[in-house]
């Protein structure tokens, strides 16, 4: 496999890496199609807001740099990067002057049945629920331990689980965000709980913007998602999957579902 | 540096292990005297129900073993075990059969001044707070974002931090576990919805248990903390540190402190 430490080729990282000791790091998912890294901008944006909040000192050019020579030469797939503080003595008190280590890692793009675009998914309700930390909100931080206990939840035919967070909102996707559209109107929820905020959903908000379509990004409650005209779920890899069923209502899909489609189609697959 | 990977001595770890990618995994640190590990089973006995939690298969036996065989070759210092559930594929979901990776690491004992015994040491008043995650609760799990992010409020003398949760009760420090006197009564954080249940937390309980002396382990508010006839913090590495200072009030060392103090001395130092 693929994989790069600090820009050199390498299978292993160091025991005292504050990655692994403390999740004390920042992760990026980047779809690499015709040897260039995908919607590169907004996950570089996301990492460096990431880094800032978490006082990692990264250089971001350079790690611009090196996501586009490793898309060069993985070609096709998925480089998945993680940035951590590096490594630490004993301790949470971060080492000072810290030295991020980046890590990148390429795979084969994942091969999803053509009917999770054009039929749509089943959504698990997780009984997980996501925690509310502000300090932590929106980031794609390597802390995953309630997704790691989501996912395991089922084993059946639903390709994806929906997250609440402890009051009961609805948040997101184990592995994407949500939307619904409810009277015309996009909706999704607010991140400042909890909850990752994705750079295709990102994307999505900006398109819609430029068509003028009326954005909601609010407190999103669970009678009000099985109540939406349509539902559906995004991510970097995939762009949208329609949701047609969940808990026991179903929904088609709609025309604003695959209207974002097509528009973001070439954003993943292009 | 003395480090075993799964028994073995190793520096690195694979990238594709899910305690790196996502934090899945849990640690023990553990304080070693004339080559024993203390407090080993009360050690064992925390990471196995936390294993059971998280549904990674660990043969505890084995772990048990590996402990007191690296012990043996440490003879001083501290072993810091990490658990992880081993290396994974990219996606959240739980390879089956998981086959969990155990990282043994040696250091030297920490040289805490003899003050922090004698006279205490202060306490800083974190403003992060820690999120009520009940599925999480209690585990000393490798999701420590909050732990860095506390630790890295303060500069000053102050040899803790204290971390309250999100509707503002009073949990523990960053590295230990605090207890309060008020009338007799030894009052300690129910850790039902966040913090970690530490192993002298558990001795100490058990302790005051034989001896007859009234204990609640219950919601704690900051005022009630501050009004406390004795504060004191523990860990399974310094035993019992009195808390001299916090956010202006002050306390001498006092009496229950002490006796225990006396009590556990052999627990770490003996």
């Amino acid at each position: 496999m693929l994989a790069w430490v600090d820009g050199l080729q390498a299978t292993g990282l160091s025991l005292n890496d504050r990655g692994l000791t403390y999740g004390d790091g920042l992760f990026e998912t980047i779809a690499v199609r015709n040897a260039e890294p995908r919607l590169l901008a907004r996950h570089l944006a996301r990492l460096e807001g990431g880094c800032r909040r978490l006082a990692i000192p990264l250089d971001s050019d350079e790690v611009a740099r090196e996501i586009r020579a490793f898309s060069a030469v993985l070609g096709h797939g998925v480089a998945k990067l993680i940035v951590t503080r590096g490594e630490g003595q004993r301790g949470y008190a971060a080492p000072r002057p810290a030295r991020p280590v980046r890590i990148l890692q390429g795979s084969a793009a994942a091969a999803y049945p053509a009917g999770h675009t054009q039929e749509g998914v089943a959504l698990f309700p997780c009984r997980t629920r996501l925690a509310e930390q502000p300090a932590l909100a929106g980031l794609k931080h390597l802390n995953r331990l309630e997704q790691v206990l989501a996912r395991n939840e089922w084993q059946g035919e639903e390709v994806e689980g929906l997250m609440r967070d402890c009051s009961g909102r609805v948040i997101e996707g184990v592995y994407s965000n949500l939307f619904l559209v409810r009277d015309e109107v996009l909706m999704t929820a607010d991140l400042s709980r909890c909850g990752v905020a994705g750079v295709m959903r990102a994307e999505l908000l900006h398109q819609a913007e430029g068509l003028g379509w009326p954005v909601q990004v609010c407190d999103i409650a669970y009678d009000e998602l099985l109540r939406a005209d349509e539902v559906f779920l995004c991510n970097s890899q995939y762009g949208i999957w329609p949701v047609r069923a969940l808990d026991g209502h179903h929904w088609p899909v709609g025309p604003l579902t695959r209207k974002l489609q097509a528009i973001v189609r070439d954003r993943v697959d292009g």
